[in-house]
């Protein structure tokens, strides 16, 4: 099953800046070979659902591991049988309403 | 590592009535032996990482079975590695503050 | 316009105990007289659009005040024109299917 | 209050393929003046709280009068108060972690 997700982690009592950790993240995404893109509140990840959600764990794994004793993540998951559709595609898809 | 999730998974494309897609997710989270609790706008679950995640891409498996095509799902995961803390902990140490 | 919301307050940058912030949004859910039902993951919140964001702003205004320097917020928003639905009905309906 | 923002606007009940109402939402940000940012799972918006948060209310109204007659909204809200943000600081901050 594919799944295209959207993920935004945050470790708490690290302080108000937490763009390394965000950063570590972005790392694990690109070792597990995750096509993705960061954006200013999260960041979209398509692969196979095992994949991405492997991914999501080593992310609060790694992140625990920096000295984060606590994480709170929010996780979009989208999945669909009819047809299939990549990042790219759904922005297309809205931009194509918009000329 | 344990988690303490928020799941609400959205059926699209089957009306505008979704309970009972809901319903067959709580009974995959009973099946699973995972402590839930349902609320108005989602169901807190708490256990442990795998079978959390497990029961997750089962509640999207049987959803799609039931003739949703598309389907998306909000997810919050919840880890600390400070201390043990249940469902029911964190509504008392929000409570004990109102009193 | 009548909404069903689920609220979702964290502070960042105050350390991994949270729960006296939480507690200051329940009191401005009360103040502003919302029916709402706090649950371990955030708090359902039912009633008129403005109402319901106008206590979300003061909730982000008193988080500040407390110390805060940083928040980010998960709200939910449901609203439907077919028919009035209350918290509680939401949790019938589905309960009704596990029956 | 200056916000940034994460909004993922979903209509139930009217199929599968959404974007046309999303693009009726990326009207509404362009008609407020808003910075914004379509990604693939949502949108992000930057501007001044009441501003962005009359934009969500003109999106739901738009979107039901187009015919959904539910709606079901992801909104996340960052706010701080320590210093200024834009949504591409957000980004930068992380990229310049990766190098």
């Amino acid at each position: 099953m594919k799944v295209i997700a959207d993920l935004c982690v945050i470790p708490m009592g690290v302080g108000v800046s937490v763009s390394r950790y965000v950063a570590e993240c972005e790392k694990v995404l690109v070792e597990a070979g995750l096509t993705h893109h960061l954006h200013a509140y999260g960041t979209n990840i398509e692969g196979d659902w095992d994949t991405v959600m492997a991914a999501v764990k080593t992310c609060h794994e790694r992140v625990h591991a920096m000295g984060a004793d606590r994480i709170t993540t929010s996780l979009k998951l989208g999945t669909r049988i009819d047809r299939e559709q990549s990042l790219q595609d759904k922005i297309d898809s809205v931009r194509s309403k918009l000329d």
